[in-house]
């Protein structure tokens, strides 16, 4: 096991202890082992001086639906010709993911986790939801498992063309959850008018909860829906999207322990409204930003991009946003002990940036600042 | 001179002719030496296959102010704090750079240039306008020289603290236009509330084009004002800006020939507006996106965020946004026949994606998307 010192730190963001005036680090293995001021820094292995740059915690991106196959680069350019999105084209992903071979599948996960990480995410969640037999989600499942930090069911992504719902609602909640359950730490339905109503949503999640796993819920964002008030009303981890939420979802959050997971990469690239993050943080509701990487309505794997439109557009502060990029995703995956701060015994996640402070993640919006990124202790650029 | 045979054309954009199927291109010297069908390509020193991936004229950045010294990230972040833009913190970066050597005013021209080549710019301008004095602007203006593609004189920035207006023009179309007009192929006036009025423009605009300089204008940035019509009536290759244009306006640029440069990310960071790009090409103005590149209300040097704007906020077509960052700069800066295009004797300006279209640039926000350049044949990345 391998000591890193790292001095020079421009600006430290730690999401934790406020750090000292001259602050320094050390890595050692996968952790975090110290913070402090640099004059008092132990002996270590080895010795980087980022002269003067700032740093902070490894992104953390705790929605991405990255298990797919196939090409919808048409579908967006017609989007952006004037055709309204609807949740019809993730049935083209559905259709290549089937007919993907293992490797295939993984190729591409491994390819958009390499992509995420040059860009400063250190830890990822990814969801099932493009196999949607039972089959097909149980092999989705796996090579998520093996390629992704944090995986997801979401059987209930879309009822398949030409199955009735009820069957379908039946499938996920019992045969197909009884397969992919044991590769899997979390359960989502993608809640929302033309997918899953209240009550097949309702019945999927109980039954993933009765099942151990933690919950998470797609809602609120093509319209107003009771994807907000379910989540808090069954405790989950996060409702993500709240593109459209009234004044009692932002209290029921508010007063919730459920993270609302904002999603601007998503909302620009379908052409919807952003959402209303100042109603959220101002009643004190826990924010987080990912980016929702998909083939379909969003395919950025840049959070920095999600934190450059939260200042710039959604009026959250430079802190704020990079708080919700870092802590607010991990807290969304009830890892926030664990990553997304840095602290002695955190995970080894540090992003260090080509810029001496990170307002310059808003103030040079669409520049590559990502200069050095540790994943995990292990230097990964 | 070596030349280069480009091959693995997954798309070609050439602004020009339509490219054959299977497209390859020759660069020779600083040339484009043949485009064509790739099986009938001449013999060249080099060969790069470029494996499918998208190609297409470097960057045309015909708006950017980078003879600067000084830092205001402070001011940015009180303005995403909720502090209005106004222009006096031009005046902020004024003392900096009258306090800067020519080496270091020098220097971080040259940083900023080589970021924007590392992300697919190839032609920049810049100006002059943080001097505002004849010896201060006498400096930059050489030093810019030295360093971009094309220079402005924008002596009529702002007036200094202090003097008055009258007496300002009066030495900036006077004596400072003398001593710069030699090391400059444009002059530029800030005509907006505040700033320059009508009269003041008109008089430094009629100035610098009796001495042979061609004429851009920031125009109708904070609001309605005079800049669009003054830019047409005198016959401005560009006027910049244009977030808040009457009909009037709009059919005025549709039937003339001056440009109208669109700067989105500098409407972002000022959190203004975006402007209305459909308005202009429904009439068949022509539009190009530049970045403002400045310390202050605009401090990006990526076009492909200008590009991602343009397509996700702006409805503009894919194909429009990549156009108008290209072409349109090189024809707001009256090149539109040496770069902006690949055609045989254009400049051998070549941007490759690490992306199969060009439509990623808007698909994949934020996402660094610049593989390869080369800038006047030379590879630069
Ligand atoms: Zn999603
Ligand atoms: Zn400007």
């Amino acid at each position: 096991m391998v000591s890193t010192l790292i001095t020079g730190i421009g600006e430290l963001t730690t999401n934790d202890e406020p750090p000292p005036a001259d602050p320094a680090l050390v890595i050692d293995g996968d952790r975090i082992a110290w913070i402090g001021e640099a004059g008092q820094a132990p002996a270590a292995d080895d010795r980087v001086d980022v002269e003067g740059r700032a740093v902070l915690p490894g992104w953390v991106d705790s929605h991405t639906h990255l298990v797919f196959a196939g090409d919808r680069t048409a579908e967006f350019a017609a989007r952006m010709a004037g055709k309204p999105y609807t949740a019809g084209g993730i049935a083209v992903t559905v259709d290549a993911t089937r007919a993907a071979s293992d490797e295939q599948l993984a190729g591409v996960l491994r390819r958009h986790v390499a992509e995420a990480l040059a860009q400063g995410t250190t830890y990822l969640e990814t969801k099932t939801g493009y196999g949607l037999t039972v089959a097909d989600e149980l092999r989705c499942a796996e090579i998520a498992a093996r390629e992704a930090d944090e995986v997801t069911f979401l059987g209930a992504h879309l009822v398949p063309p030409g199955e009735s719902t009820e069957d379908y609602v039946d499938l996920v909640r019992g045969p197909m959850l009884d397969a992919v359950a044991p590769h899997v730490r979390w359960a989502d339905v993608f809640c929302e008018t033309g997918a899953f109503d209240e009550d097949a949503s309702r019945a999927v999640l109980t039954a993933a909860a009765r099942r151990g796993l933690g919950l998470r819920v797609h809602g609120n964002q093509l319209g107003y829906g009771p994807g907000v008030r379910l989540a808090v009303e069954l405790g989950a981890a996060s409702v993500d999207h709240c593109t459209y939420l009234t004044r009692s979802d932002v209290d029921a959050l508010a007063q919730s322990d459920t993270v609302a997971t904002l999603l601007p990469a998503c909302d620009l690239s379908t052409r919807q409204p952003l959402p209303d993050a100042r109603a959220l943080l101002d009643v004190g509701a826990t924010v987080a930003l990912a980016s929702n990487c998909n083939p379909g309505s969003s395919y950025t794997s840049s959070m920095a991009y999600c934190v450059t439109t939260a200042v710039l557009q959604m009026r959250m502060s430079v802190a704020e946003a990079v708080r919700a990029a870092t802590w607010g995703g991990a807290r969304a995956l009830r890892r926030e002990n664990e990553v997304g701060l840095l602290r002695t015994g955190a995970r080894a996640d540090v992003h260090v940036l080509d810029a001496p402070s990170v307002t310059h993640l808003a103030y040079r919006p669409g520049v590559p600042l990502t200069h050095a990124v540790w994943r995990a202790g292990r230097r990964a650029r």
